[in-house]
């Protein structure tokens, strides 16, 4: 099911980590975490080269890719701690995206029922539609909550006439049963989309979507408290969505349609460490990092490290220790 | 008097806005909004690249040009609830800058004089003496106070000798009797310049200039909340003057002479919401975009961002409805 | 069945040219050439980015976009001898390939049987496929023979199994026997692609591939010569294919696939020239210019000048006056 | 001793102050700061190129290089009123970095017996274990205490085996007795690195290292304040240390190990102010900075900016007078 | 009348040679050539930047910057052969070009009476009505034969309305009778500009146009004996115009109106070459090199390149010694 | 002995081939060619950066990495034929340049007893003094004659008085008596250096130096043909090294010393060709690649093409078939 290594350019896995095959079962049956990569973005509305996401998410980072990642501020390991295997991208051509998404349901499904939480790489937001439902089957219609970190909703009605594009999968994911509206959360979202008619379809569907003026306003800190609130209430699991251009395109250009007035990428970090320190995840995706795009390879450095940082708060919660960000480092 | 669509580069208008001939007052007799470019960037002191801010302004976004953004805070859509409409370029070539300032001067007298708010698209930042002198040449001088966003104060006497000049449009101004010193805002000055004897000049004018130190100890909304207490006290209008700069060049790298430790680029739209929300603008401009410089487009989508913001605000004023940035979006 | 200008960024066209509307017959019912784009790079194997071609193309120019461009060694203005017009971009999402092209298809064909010739701006190569087959839907199957500038063959049997992408168009058709396969020249081919098999299959169809090493030692301006005897042979008309990546990447690094060794651009545009004025064109399309991988936009505007060249190349054949390029310039 | 100017490219003083040679004790008699280049980087683990950080940061800057900088916020010009020269670059092969280090030694100590302070451009990281060290044969070991801003914490044991390089300077100075590590400050360290082998290490010299997440929940202020009291305890100089890399790297892409989730420029730019006006600074060095990876050379000017606000800001304690930051700046 | 040092940017002079002052005609006296920068480019139609051309070509060199040269294919070493010295920039503010473009013919005439050779590095073509006008006040009009290398023929009869701009300085110096239009050569002219009027203009003044097509059919050196026999005739001096754009924009892409199809850098060089070696050559000038638009500084380097080669044949002509180009290296 | 993967980055092999241990005599004992990195750039006199070379150019290719490359010209598949390993990167830190070079001439040794030709990746070309000397340790001093190409003849004496750095690694090799003065041709010198005294050392030597002068005139198959007479006069091996600034920056601007006028990418390539199809080849260098300053990537494909075409000659040697460069392609 899995290309060997990436669909482009040379092959490697996740800062070195183990390689699994989706196709034998064996290779990922223990695995806590399984990585797998979805290039592919002709769901873009705009620039595309987000297809090339997961090895540029994979490679960003200037340490050694020994499989090694002891977090300074969490003080835990992730990769030592936790089995985190890398499935390498699915074979995912951009010609025929309904047929691309496809795949991938089927791998995260896998992954899911092999007790595994799947992290997938992407690729442009259309992806999302299909991961999450892929874990839908495993885990139940409606039993997967949703936070999304975005600039924009995506949950257009369609794309130039079809359903699957990166503007609707949050749309397809509720109209389907997937998630129920009243547990998706979505943050970051600012700018002149989506237009009144859709934003009324998401009122009804009892959504909460926080413009980054509410958050400006409120702080974030609140912001994230009353989302967990709602978050966990009848579903068992949570999924997390970052599309990375929640961040500002100043401090990640590297990103296809990119919206001024966003995060920094500190309240990015620090809102995932919260998240997966305090929450069940079951599933995660990164998507919309375009190299094409970037700048000295910022943007693909600050995916890898959402990776990276959901990966250590998810071991840090895991371990049962305790964590203060405010007790000096080297006592932690 | 206008250039047939861009001066440099292919012919478009501002997001597929509607255009008008400043020489046919019909094409802009009942507009709301007329905006302008100013492409001429002769007035530099360093790095020019300037007079390719109009065109990159223009087209600095990834959403369809269709003339339609709903503004997801507030709720309008400025470019369908009024009627903005795009007087192309005016031909101003850099080789004599004197003569083209006058062009530009004659525009914004027209376009003011016609009703409409003028918004001029930079352009190095010596469009200023010209374009705010153009307003008053209808609504009287001394009787516009003046907003102005910038890491420099550009209240040079001179410029190697010569009056006009990116570093000296505020003296000019002030100097002609346009604008009142004690009418006249700064945010955002910072770093090296200007000397000690400019400065003294400013506090005998009785300009109110805040430094980013300033801001950044007693608060963006503090300062705004003082300034404007000034700006409308016997003044009828608010000229609002963006300089890019006035940004964090690691945020809005595509700009002439950049100056670090300057505002986020949420700071800057926050502050131009508050302005065109609560005060009377009488006309607008954003300079200082050099696309040469920028880094995928992101400055140049941010001044897209800045006028857009302005334009909503504007709208959502006119309006007469409410607005509360703490109430949950899909419920404004 | 146009999209309303470029599907992505600001709406203008090919150099200020006219506007057509291919579903207003009478729009382009006299013109000699329609320009339209097929803005799809969801074709491609490798880096993605050239659905951004057409506006490249079309704006990749310093010169006013006045529609006016005397060509200096021809002395012929293409654009006023003819009457060349614009039908802009075809709607063509990525996400499903199949269906785009075969929008292609009724366009090229719908202009082909109004007289004109069609010159399509792309987009990956997978659109010629259906670029050429709208055109012999009219003409003829095996009535147009095919020259085709290129790195490579694309003549794969699939790409990831699918019949469609940047890798099998020529392929497709000789396979359906659009084109046939002796009149089916190929010149630039070089490095590492395809293999034996695919080579065997091309050498059976009694296809004429130059690749660059035969080009480099027996001289271009030859293996131009020979390839006009078999292109008019039974053909009464010729479609030319350039896909930009023929030239070395050195000159034209923007693009997807780029392999080194290839033309200059000189060599290009002089082959380009001498093919527009002694063959019977009835279509051309130029490919694979990604502007996210460009420097300085040379490649687009390399691109731009193809398209005029071969313009102004058709206009002095119909003019039928001569052409020395040995004579003093200010003589001719 | 020092190079004729820059040892790469043009020959130029940091923003056309005078020139002094090492090798000439007079010409740096009377001099308050001496400035000059460590222009090596086979001390980086990763990306090289801050071997070009000296002439970078001298040349940072779009105003005249007049050798005059009027600070707007600190009402004060330190290149008039303190007599700072340029010494140049040292020349430091890359082939030998112990040999190019003690060459720096040597360097400080000579400026720091003459009674100025050191500012050294680097150059990577590895040469602070030099740049203090020269200092300290001057003022005695354990007598200048470190204030270090830096993404890392440079504390590794050694480097590929070797005891010199940019991740291990910090251990050198506290191993040799340099530095006393209680009296040895970190701010800004994140990421994954070092491993808890070497925390444990820090933990037992005492360190004080304020990683990211405690300054974003403490705040700047609060750990700067308790950073201060710790400097001053029994040591009679401070040495500032400043790895570019502190700042985000969507902020300061410029520099060769990125960690995303830094300070923003303009809380660098505060925290050193504050540090040269309430501290005795013995020392400075700023490291890291990597053009080749730099945007229109924000990262360059940002590290122009750091040492034109410390020299301002030891200008201003030298002179004696007051500073508010809330104050009226043309009441300053 | 010079500035000190560039007029933007750090202070240094090409290659470290010795500074001289315009004002002060001893520092200058003996020299047999003078370099002087001319950073405007208000003259430009399309693309600004070319201000920055003279401190990029001074710099634009990898070897230590210490005065020294020697030319591998020459065997001499024409900065220490020859006395060679920089008067830096001269003022020359944008926004008055006409002024600006005075003081430019006021410094190449002071320096041609001093009997030096004047190397003027632009800014855009523009000056060279100005720089060639200089010279020709001293040697008289209509005495100085032109070579002039361009991608344009620079003879518009206005630009946008005035007789100054990069468009025009051709036709200016014709008109006013500085060259004669029957001993002005131009090389590697090709693309869309000028129109048939203009060109029947430059045909009635007899000059000789070689568009790139005659070159290519005809061969470099056929077209430079060609050249050479007009160029001495009746006249005692040639001026070499070498616009940076003559070369292909895939080699030579910091140009500011790139037009394809163009002459190799190896061209270019051997072209210089036979020029300096052959002709008596009273001025230079380099121009329209636009570092924004660079890539890794190559056009920067070839024209700084251009410079050296001009440099080294005029001190291998005035040696004496003979050149063989197909004789050993090492034998030469 | 070797690093595990990349020193630098993800670790991958070149295009997909098998792993090698250089520990492990097994692993490549029947291997004809090993590929091995030597990332090193301390011996850089200007930009640094070369120590990514290896990476860069084991991944520069869009096609899939699954270790197949079927020559197009050759008809010909060397990873196939041919038994090609990767041993990964020698871990080579930059701090000490003499003791990594030893590393890296006891790797070349050990793969030449092994009875392989070793393939070196570079690193700047300091490393050639080590790689050649490896071999010769195997086969004897002065047995191996040498064909280089590159911008610089790399023959000096010293570097900043250093004997290692990438300006003196041919003076070494023919100090020590590995390579014979007298059997070392150079291709494609041009440029500023070195002085005469170094080119009368080497003319004693009896080097034979082609400047690209030289090969502009009398042609580069004629160059060719009399090296190859001299290459293989009593030596029984040849080594063929290729710094990439061989080719000119306009088309290879990835590199750190730049010299405009060099070969085109194609005479590279073709040259490289002729030589592995003709000469007994014993090792293989290509140096200076520096991603950094790269554009696209276009220099690392161009060496990584450099390898491959060495690669396919040895092969179509090896295989005894033969090769006509003008016959049909398809009957090839």
């Amino acid at each position: 099911m899995t290309n060997h290594g990436n669909m482009y350019g040379p092959d490697f896995t996740f800062l070195g980590i183990e390689r699994c095959d989706l196709d034998i079962p064996s290779s990922y049956a223990d695995a806590d975490v399984v990585i797998v990569g979805a290039p592919i973005d002709s769901g873009t509305s705009h620039r595309s080269g987000a297809k090339f996401g997961p090895q540029a998410i994979r490679g960003g980072d200037y340490l050694p890719h020994d499989a090694e990642r002891p977090h300074l501020a969490l003080r835990i390991d992730a990769l030592k701690e936790m089995k985190v295997v890398d499935a390498g991208d699915l074979l995912m051509p951009g010609s025929d995206l309904v047929a691309s998404l496809e795949v991938l349901a089927q791998a995260t499904e896998k992954i899911s029922r092999a007790g595994a939480i799947p992290i997938i790489l992407g690729g442009d937001h259309s992806i999302a539609s299909a991961d999450v439902a892929g874990i839908a089957r495993h885990r139940g219609m409606g039993k997967i909550s949703m936070i999304h970190f975005d600039a924009h909703a995506d949950t257009g009605e369609d794309q130039w006439g079809a359903l699957v594009g990166h503007g609707t999968p949050m749309r397809r994911l509720i109209d389907t049963g997937t998630v129920r509206g009243d547990r998706f959360l979505q943050l970051g979202l600012r700018g002149y989309w989506p237009d009144a008619k859709t934003l009324d379809w998401m009122r009804d569907q009892r959504m909460r979507s926080y413009e980054m003026t509410e958050i400006h306003h409120r702080g974030l800190n609140t912001v994230l408290d009353e989302s967990f609130a709602i978050l966990t209430n009848e579903c068992d699991g949570v999924f997390l969505s970052v599309d990375i251009d929640v961040v500002d395109p100043g401090m990640a250009p590297g990103t296809g349609t990119p919206e001024p007035g966003g995060m920094t990428s500190r309240e990015l970090l620090e809102s995932v460490r919260r998240i997966c320190l305090e929450l069940p995840i079951v599933g995660i995706d990164v998507v919309e990092v375009a190299p094409a795009f970037d700048s000295a390879d910022i943007t693909a450095i600050l995916a890898n490290r959402v990776v990276l940082e959901a990966l250590s708060a998810i071991a840090k919660r895991r371990s049962g220790t305790k964590y203060s960000p405010t007790q000096n480092l080297l006592d932690r």
